[in-house]
């Protein structure tokens, strides 16, 4: 089974990798780009029945720093 | 307006990342972990009215390098 996390910074947590975006976006022209955040998706190719407890755990343990990002998961 | 860029590796392409994700998880004794894959998700927050055909030249030009990545664009 796959599932899919989403890892972002939380709100009010400085995105230097996406402030670089923004403005390398702007430099290229295009304008009205007002914001950009960048996180990460992890792609899981998990055994038959995991669970989303054991999902959850594996984000809490390793995929997330949850003191300065969220997660999210997607596909159980 | 909130855009959603997913870039991946393409297929075949090796990921170091993931792979080191799915010894990390194996490691604290997550069983069934077949395969990883990491990539990145940039949440673009545009002007009203920014078309698809935009959005795809930021990929292109920009975000994904689509020698080895590939993009998925959401929320348009």
């Amino acid at each position: 089974m796959k599932v899919r996390v989403f890892v972002m910074l939380k709100d009010g947590v400085l995105d230097p990798q996406g402030e670089a975006v923004r403005h390398a976006l702007g430099a290229l022209g295009f304008d009205g780009v007002e914001g950009v955040r960048q996180g990460k998706v992890i792609e899981l190719d998990l055994a038959e029945g995991t669970t989303t407890e054991t999902v959850t755990e594996m984000c809490e343990k390793l995929l997330a720093n949850t003191v300065i990002e969220s997660y999210r998961i997607e596909g159980l």
